[in-house]
Order: C-alpha cells, then sequence, then structure tokens
C-alpha cells in the first residue's frame, strides 16, 4: 500500500491517537467517596485558599494546550480546526512519547486574533503551558507576545523558535565542522513566516551578518511593504542595506537555510556562488528548497527537516524536552536564557569526536535529547540563570 | 485518617487523577511518518474535503468537554475555575470508568455568560458533545440552551436534566411501590436552582400537579421577584396559584422533592402533614433536607442523593450511559424523547419483583445501567423515535 493508504488505514482504524486514562481506578463506593463527592470537596477547599495549589493536587502541572486556528497546517495552508485535529491529535502523541507530557489539542473555529488569544486565556486554569501551533504568520506572533504577556503560565510557538533553537543548535555543529565562526559568515535565510523569525531571532544572539529574504526579495530598509515584523528584523540584519533577490543574497554567503515552503526555490547554480565549503539547510517539509542530494554535489554540508536524509533539523528535538524541563521547574515564561540553553544542549550532544558532515544534530529517537534538555532547563532556572 | 486527610493525600500522591494515553505506539521514523508528518497531511487532507470524516479519523467522536466557570461547585459555591478542577477530573475519570467516554476538563477563567459561550463554541471542533456543569444558575439555562442551538454537538447540563431523569426514574418507582399514580399525586419540589428546574421539567411530561418552593416560597404568578425562567415554571406548575410558604405547600403533598442545598430545610412535623404513604426525596449532597433516618419514622419512601442510605437518586446513574448512547449514535441534539428513554430505562432496571420502598432505583456500580442506556439511546435514535 502507499504512504497515503498505509496512514488512512491506521487512522480509521483506532479513530483517534490519543484518549483519557485515569491514573486510579474505582471499584466501589469507598474508592469514589475519595475521589469524587464528598473527599474531592477538601481539595477544592484547599485549592480555593491558595490557587498555586492547583499545582501539587491535580494535572495541571503536566497539562499542555495544543492551540491552533488550522490557518496553516503542515504544507497544507488553511484547512482549517476539524482537517488540523489529526497533526495535533500526532503532536500529542509525541509529548506522551518522549517526555511524558499530557499534551490536549486544542483546534478553535475562530481565526480572528482577539477571539484566539480570549478563547486561550479562557481556558488556561486547566494548563500549565500553552504550545502554539501552525497558525499563519503575523498573525501567529501577535497571539504568541499577548498570550506570553498576559498569562502566567509558559507559552511557546512551536514553529517559531521551535525551529529556531533546533536550527541555532545544528548550524553551530556545522560551522565546527568547516572550521568557521558565526562572527565570521554571512548567512542567507529563505523565508519569512514563523520558522524565519525564529531563525533569524536565535541567530541575533551570535552577533552573525544575516540576510532574510521573502517572496519580494531581501528584507531592506528601502522596501514599502513591510509589515511591523518584518520592520524589526532590520534592527539586526541587512546591515549594509542590500537589496536584491535570493540569488543576490547567496552569492558570497557561507550559509543557506530555506524555511520557504517553496519547492526547488534554490538550484546548483545559486549554490556554486556561494562561499567555500557551503552549508545548505533546505528544512521545507515535506519538499525541501533544493534535493538534497542535488544539493550535496556542491555544499559541504547538507540539513533537511526530513527522517529519509542525514541531517534531521526538526523541532521534535526541542518541544518536548523544552517542556518537560518547563514544567518541572515551574517555569511562568520561557526566556531567552532558556531557549539558548536549549540550543546548547542540542549542540553538544554530538561529541565532538563523532561530529562529521553528515551528523551535525542528534537523531529525534535518541532518548538523551529530552533528558539532557529537561535537566539542562531545571538547572539553569535553579542557578537562577533564567 | 479522616475523610479530608485521606482525600488530600491520594489527591497530592497522584497529582491529579487523569492522564493522556496513546492509542498507538512509536518507535521509529517508519511508524511515525504514519501517524506524524507526512503521512499525517493526508488524513487531513481527507476531513478537509469533507468535514464529517472528523468523526471517523480522530478522536471527536469519543471526546466530551467537561466545561464550568466555577461559579458554584458542590456545596462549595463560587470557589473558581482551579478549585474547580479537582471535581472535574473526578468526573472525567467516571466518565471513563463507566463508559469509555474521553471527557477532558474545561474550567473557564470567565464567568460571563456570552464568554462562556463564545468560548465554548471556539473549541467545540475537537468534541463530539458538552457537559455542562457547575455553572450557577440561571446563568446555565442561558449558557445550556444558546449552545444547544448554535452548536451541532450534544449539549448537556448535568446538573439540571441529569438530576431530572435520575429523579423521574426513582419517582415512577416509588409511585408504584406505594400504588399511586403521577395523575392522582401533588408534587413539591423545594428548590428552583439547576437541578429543581430539571425535575420540574421532567416531571412535566407525567402531567401530574407540581408546586416549585424557593427561598421565597411557593412560586406564584403574584410574585414580583421572579426571572423569565422562574416565570416559565407557571405555565406547568401551580395551576391553583398557591401562595405561601414550603409548609403549605407539603401539606397534603403525596411527594416531596429537596434540591435546595439547605441542610435541615424540613422536619418530622411538616412530613407529617404530607398524605399518607408519602414519598421523601431530600437529595441535597452532602447534608439532605431532613436526616434520612429521621424522615423515615413517618415518610413510607425515603432516598437521598448520598451512597451510606437506600435509593440513591444520583446524576452518576443518567451522564455515562446518555453520553455513551449519543455519541455512539451520533446524536446532534438530546431531544426530550431521549431523556425520556433513558428515565424509562433506568426505571425499567428494577425489576418488578425486587421493588420495594428501599430499592427503587439501580445502583451506580451495576454494569448493566450503561449498557442500557446507551442501547435504548440507540435503538431510540435508530427507530427515529428521536
Amino acid at each position: 500500500m502507499s504512504l497515503r493508504e498505509d496512514s488512512l488505514k491506521i487512522h480509521k482504524d483506532l479513530r483517534g491517537k490519543i484518549e483519557i486514562k485515569n491514573k486510579i481506578s474505582v471499584k466501589n463506593f469507598d474508592e469514589l467517596k475519595l475521589i469524587y463527592t464528598p473527599g474531592v470537596a477538601e481539595v477544592s477547599k484547599e485549592i480555593a485558599a491558595n490557587k498555586e495549589k492547583v499545582y501539587e493536587y491535580t494535572s495541571k502541572w503536566n497539562s499542555v494546550a495544543i492551540v491552533t486556528d488550522g490557518s496553516r497546517v503542515l504544507g497544507l495552508g488553511n484547512i482549517g480546526p476539524e482537517a488540523a485535529l489529526p497533526v495535533m491529535e500526532g503532536k500529542s502523541l509525541l509529548f506522551k512519547t518522549f517526555a511524558n507530557v499530557d499534551a490536549f489539542p486544542i483546534c478553535l473555529r475562530t481565526q480572528d486574533t482577539e477571539e484566539i488569544i480570549a478563547t486561550v486565556k479562557n481556558i488556561a486554569p486547566v494548563f500549565g503551558g500553552i504550545n502554539i501551533e501552525d497558525i499563519d504568520s503575523p498573525k501567529s506572533f501577535e497571539v504568541e507576545e499577548r498570550l506570553e504577556n498576559e498569562l502566567d503560565i509558559p507559552v511557546f510557538q512551536d514553529d517559531h523558535y521551535g525551529v529556531g533553537i533546533v536550527t541555532l543548535a545544528a548550524l553551530s555543529n556545522a560551522l565546527k565542522v568547516v572550521g568557521k565562526k558565526f562572527s565570521d559568515v554571512k548567512i542567507t535565510i529563505a523565508g519569512a513566516g514563523s520558522a524565519g523569525f525564529g531563525i533569524a531571532r536565535m541567530l541575533k544572539t551570535t552577533k552573525t551578518s544575516i540576510l532574510v529574504v521573502d517572496s519580494k526579495g531581501i528584507i531592506s530598509a528601502g522596501r514599502k511593504d513591510l509589515n511591523k515584523y518584518k520592520q524589526s528584523l532590520l534592527e539586526f540584519t541587512n546591515k549594509e542595506n542590500l537589496e536584491g533577490t535570493l540569488k543576490d543574497a547567496m552569492k558570497d554567503s557561507d550559509v543557506f537555510i530555506g524555511v520557504s515552503a517553496v519547492p526547488n526555490l534554490t538550484d546548483v547554480g545559486m549554490i556554486k556562488t556561494m562561499a567555500d565549503d557551503s552549508i545548505v539547510f533546505a528544512l521545507s517539509n515535506p519538499d525541501p528548497e533544493i534535493d538534497p542530494e542535488e544539493a550535496k554535489r556542491v555544499a559541504k554540508i547538507v540539513a533537511t527537516g526530513r527522517s529519509d536524509y542525514p541531517n534531521q533539523v526538526n523541532n521534535a528535538l526541542v518541544f518536548p524536552g523544552l517542556f518537560r524541563g518547563v514544567l518541572d521547574a515551574h517555569v511562568k515564561k520561557i526566556t531567552e536564557e532558556i531557549r539558548l540553553t536549549v540550543a546548547d544542549t542540542l549542540t553538544k550532544l554530538v561529541n565532538e569526536n563523532e561530529l562529521n558532515e553528515e551528523n551535525i544534530i542528534p537523531k529525534i529517537f535518541n532518548k538523551n535529547v529530552v533528558l539532557s534538555i529537561a535537566e539542562a532547563v531545571s538547572n539553569a532556572v535553579k542557578s537562577k540563570k533564567c
């Protein structure tokens, strides 16, 4: 059978990839009166007297809402909340598999920014964290920023900083392999959606030279079509104020990072114009910006978002351990220090002696990934660094 | 240890009574690509093309939101969403234990009627049904009616029709035991909150004579303090337009039903003024309107909401089987026909030859309850009765 047929069949057989599991059984009235009325009233009274105790007596401490409005799901576009649900269930399954986090899919009927924010705020009491997923940008930035400011639980947009963190980690190792430093290289990012922003914002900390290119060309001061988010990129990218196309940007670049969702956006010819020992991250899924085998003919290091090629740069390396860490440490906000701690941990998970062109980032099924990230986040929080 | 200490300890040890369970394991990339990207995209495309398929390929078919704003939780009053969470988790646990329904607690930050309605509508895509719980009346009626009209999934307010259904079932059997008929008896309901309304509305179908009494006295046409919901009770109760106190109402009544949340609201003296072979349902929890042993000295049949006396009239007899039935039958609305079917099924679950003063309703842990109700609902829907 084809992937399509296999996937439809398994989903139809399962009728949902997740379910609720009771952590205790109730077989008689003596058990019932402890976990339900009248006994549960004592627990409610404790929490009513001190709200923070909700973390001690309920599932809130380990519970995450996976929130989407279905406006930009995978490469499928605006397919709505129902069609987004199997993806969010899949994400929930990964949360549980990798990090024992209880993540519940919340697929919203509305695609209005204010309604999304109001709805998430209203349902927040039962969750210990919010994972924003597959909301179109720039709306997703507004939703993320507002919720981060207005909620007292950590908020994370996986398509944004999740991609940014894993890309920074992989690129740190790639540069080591080719013997270059962030301070000396030029980086071109193709795509100015959530992923492009997340990568640019994480790379900002390295003081490297960055150009961001969207469908209209290099993001530069002279452009009249930039929203406030793209404008903000000019604070730390394109310091020479270059104008032009992706082709112009790539010339002499050391690194190309594609998060454009445009198959075949670049080609061997353009990569040839890059600096020696070029690094190509063609991260769009399922169809990268260039066929990775083609790219490998001219680039020194090639990475994709796919599992069937070496160097899979995938945010599934980030969100399970990150949430495990912030939930365990009871963090109210995911700070830049925490994001950098996660990136640094991921980088170091590949030992120097194992590091090579085809091994710049750990594998998703490596169990050390979640453990190491969660521990690093906890330690960072404890040592007051965050 | 006391109930309080036991209950706090078990809740602290568990740190949440429910969790997410994966219905399939993912151990490698071959499995991952079927249930997550890229394979899951095929499922999303199927649902995007035909929204109804969300019931075939996701957990929606078996998923219920337990929605509360924490404004009237158990006998504790307005304790807010965090303190309500252990109760809603307990309810989720009962849903799963009794009926294999996956029910997720949604405890809302807002207590505003319009915000509650908007929020539930926004999160509805992932749920196959809505269970409204512990919202103060009359707000709860507005929320229930509006959601019922504006959503395409079944909406049920357990404190309302759940209590109404189980009370109708128990009373049908109680009347059989004392050899009376609905058409000949007078019934006094003490309490005009969600439960009082649910009981009155279910009893309406029996054409019996009903008086509803709230804290100000008998609900009668001359009163100036009635909201539109209490006004509506006059369409089918108090046809003789009696005015007066609970004491006046109970005189010559055949049945007293207490859902007032007021301990010791009535006494032996008042019950003595009732008709012969009187029936006393003192249903408030944990403290009934009269000590059931006291009541039994003068009444023929006594029922409570408690598990430690005979005749436990508890809505846990209703919601698991009812939701199992409506989810299985993919019902869009819970009609009066369905409610009456459930009540009738519960009544008949006590065989005529087992029926006696202390056995008018089945026990909660009787496994036939859920199976019978779910089957009866399915059959009723199939036979187009509903």
